[in-house]
C-alpha cells in the first residue's frame, strides 16, 4: 500500500488513491443473457470526465441516485459504523435499485466529500468500503467525485442493463397476483431501535446477537441475483426494493398499478431477531416488520398461475421466496390479521410526517 | 401551479411538485448522427425505483457526477445566487462533463437535501432551475433522490450517448496537435474576486458589468453543441472541459496524453470583463485566464492538418474556437509571453492546497 500523508489534497488524492485502487477496470465486460454486451471503455482509473461504455445491441438502462445521511446516520453517530461500513452501505443502497428493476449492475458513481481535515486512511477506507461492495456484486465504482464539505457527504449514483422488455416497473401488477417478497424486512429497523434504547454495555441480547443485527447495516447486499431471477423469468409483474419499508413498498406497488393488497399476517417471513426485539423493546412485531426499514428485500407481484415456474426458477438459483398475499381490484392495502379480522396495514411508512 | 405547504415531507413532495412537473417524460428520444436511439420509457414522473432507457443499438454511453458545494458556494451564501440559480447551475456543471465527451446528453439524475424547513416554494425554485437547464441543452432531469439534511446539499449524475468510437478522451493528444479552447476563460473566477472584495454597493463596476459578471454563475452554459462538432468530427485528439480551470484542463490533458504543451500569451481569448476585474484587483490577467475557474469551455487538442476542416464544421455551425498552442515532446506545460520569453504557466490549478 502507498505512503499516506495526512490530509492529501483532492488531485492528489486521485493520483495516489484512487487510481491505482481502480488500475484495470478497463475493458471489463458486464453480458446479458440473450448477448447484448456493456463494455468499459474508461473507469476511474482512467480519471476522464466522465465513465464510457461501449453497449453492442439493444437493451435497457436504468440509473438511480441515492444519497447516505451521514452525521444523521445513526448508527454511524453512535460508533457502530465504520467508514468502511458507510461506504459499503452508499454502494449497497444504489445497487439495490438496480437490483429492484431487474438489471445488471454495470456501474458506481460515487460522490463522497469530507472535512478538510480527514485523514488520507479514512479516505481509503470510505472508498474500500465502496470498491467491496461493488465486487460483491460484481460491478464497479467507476468514478464520482470527491472534495472537501464540512462534514461526511455521501451519495450516488448506480447504471445496470437488462434484456429489452424486461424491466421491472412498478405498475404492472393485476388484481388476482399473488404478492411475494425475498426474505424478512424489520431487521434494519430492529437494529435502529434496538441500539437507539440500550447501550452496547447493557447487553440484553447477546453478543453473536447484536452483531446479527448490526450486520443489516454494514454489510446489506443488494439483491440482484433475485432482481435477475425476477426479470429474466418474463412472469413478473411489478417490483421494487424495500428501502423504505415493506408498507410503503406494497403502497406504491398499489398506487403505480391501481389496485389494492391483501396481506396475509400470517404468511409474513419473520426474522427470529426480529422477534426478540419487538419483545424486548415492547413493540408491535407486524408494525416492526411493516415498518419504515432499510433491507433491501424486493417485494414484487406475479400471476397465481405463473408461481410454480418462478419457483423453480427460484429453487434452481437456490434461492427462495414468500408469498405474502395478494392484489385486489379494491385499492386499499389491508392486512388479514391470523384471528382473520382485517384492518388497514400498520407501520409508519417512510419519512411521512410523525 | 398547485397549492404548497409550508414544507411537505418528502412522498407528498414527490406527489405534488416533482412528478406532475415531470409529467410527460416517458417516450422521450434522443437520436445520434448514425440512427442509434435511447427512449426513455420511464423517468421522474414514473417514480420507479431507476429510470430507464431503452438503447437500440451500438453506442457509447458516458456517465459523471458532480457535487455543489452548497454553503461554501461563496457567491449563495453572499446572496448573488437564488435557489433557481444554485439548481441550474448544478445540473449545467453535470451536463458540461457529458459536453467534455463529446455525448449527447440523456438523463441527469439530481439529488436535493435540504433542512426540513426548507419551505415548498423554495425547493420547487431548486427543481425548476435544474429542470431548466437540462431543456437549455435539450435533456431531462430523469429521477434522483429527495430529502431532509442539516443544509441544502446538491449533487448529481448526468449520462449521455455518442456514436461508436466518438467519445473523447483525454489520452489521445500527440506531439504537434493544436490546442484549442472554445472560448475565453477565467470569468467565473473573476466573479468570485471581484464579489469577494467589493460590496454590491461599492460599484465599482457599473451595474451591467456586474451582472455580466454573476451570470457566468448564473447561468453557467454547457457546450454540448461544441462538443458535438468535435466528436462527430471524428479528428479531435483529446478534449475535457475547463471546470477546474484551464491550466489544470492543460495540464490534465498532458498527463493522459503523455505530451507537453507550449501556450501562446498572445493566443488566449480574453473577455474584456476579465481584464477589467484584473486591473481593478490589481491581478495579473493570464493567471485569471489560467486559474482556478469554473467557465465550461472545451480545451481540446486536433491534427494540424485537420484544424481547417474542423473550422468549417464550427463555422458551418455558427460556432469558434481558438487555437492556443501545441503539444510537445517535451512533458512541461510552458507559456510562452507575448515577448517571447518561455516560463512555466502561472495560474493556480484546481484544489491543489495554497
Amino acid at each position: 500500500m502507498q505512503n499516506f500523508g495526512p490530509a492529501s489534497d483532492e488531485p492528489t488524492r486521485l493520483a495516489n488513491i484512487v487510481s491505482p485502487m481502480f488500475l484495470g477496470q478497463t475493458g471489463w465486460v458486464q453480458e446479458l443473457q440473450d448477448g447484448a454486451k456493456a463494455e468499459l471503455l474508461a473507469g476511474a482509473d482512467a480519471q476522464d470526465d466522465c465513465a464510457v461504455f461501449r453497449v453492442d445491441g439493444p437493451m435497457e438502462v436504468v440509473l438511480g441516485s441515492d444519497y447516505v445521511r451521514g452525521p444523521k446516520f445513526r448508527l454511524y453517530e453512535l460508533g457502530y459504523l465504520s467508514n468502511y461500513d458507510i461506504g459499503y452501505y452508499l454502494a449497497m443502497a444504489n445497487l439495490s435499485d438496480i437490483a429492484a428493476m431487474g438489471a445488471l449492475p454495470i456501474a458506481l458513481l460515487s460522490v463522497i466529500r469530507y472535512p478538510k481535515s480527514l485523514p488520507d486512511t479514512d479516505f481509503t477506507t470510505v472508498i474500500e468500503g465502496i470498491r467491496d461492495a461493488c465486487r460483491e456484486v460484481n460491478t464497479l465504482n467507476v468514478g464520482g467525485d470527491i472534495g472537501s464539505a464540512e462534514r461526511i457527504i455521501l451519495s450516488a449514483s448506480a447504471m445496470g442493463i437488462v434484456e429489452q422488455g424486461r424491466s421491472l416497473l412498478r405498475g404492472g401488477a393485476r388484481p388476482g397476483d399473488r404478492l411475494c417478497v425475498t426474505g424478512p424486512t424489520g431487521i434494519a429497523a430492529s437494529a435502529q431501535r434496538y441500539f437507539g434504547i440500550f447501550d452496547s454495555g447493557s447487553t440484553k441480547l447477546p453478543d453473536e446477537r447484536e452483531e446479527l443485527l448490526i450486520s443489516a447495516w454494514r454489510r446489506p447486499r443488494a439483491l440482484v441475483r433475485q432482481g435477475r431471477c425476477l426479470s429474466t423469468s418474463g412472469v413478473v409483474t411489478s417490483c421494487q426494493d424495500t428501502s423504505d419499508g415493506l408498507k410503503a413498498g406494497i403502497q406504491s406497488l398499489a398506487v403505480a398499478s391501481s389496485v389494492g393488497f391483501m396481506v396475509d399476517e400470517s404468511a409474513l417471513p419473520i426474522a427470529d431477531i426480529v422477534t426478540e426485539v419487538a419483545v424486548l423493546t415492547d413493540c408491535e412485531i407486524t408494525s416492526l416488520i411493516m415498518g419504515d426499514s432499510v433491507d433491501f428485500q424486493l417485494v414484487f407481484t406475479v400471476a397465481e398461475e405463473d408461481v410454480p415456474q418462478l419457483s423453480k426458477i427460484f429453487a434452481d438459483a437456490g434461492l427462495q421466496f414468500f408469498s405474502i398475499g395478494h392484489a385486489t381490484e379494491a385499492h386499499e392495502v389491508s392486512l388479514r390479521r391470523a384471528d382473520g379480522t382485517v384492518e388497514a396495514l400498520p407501520g409508519t411508512p417512510w419519512r411521512h410526517a410523525t
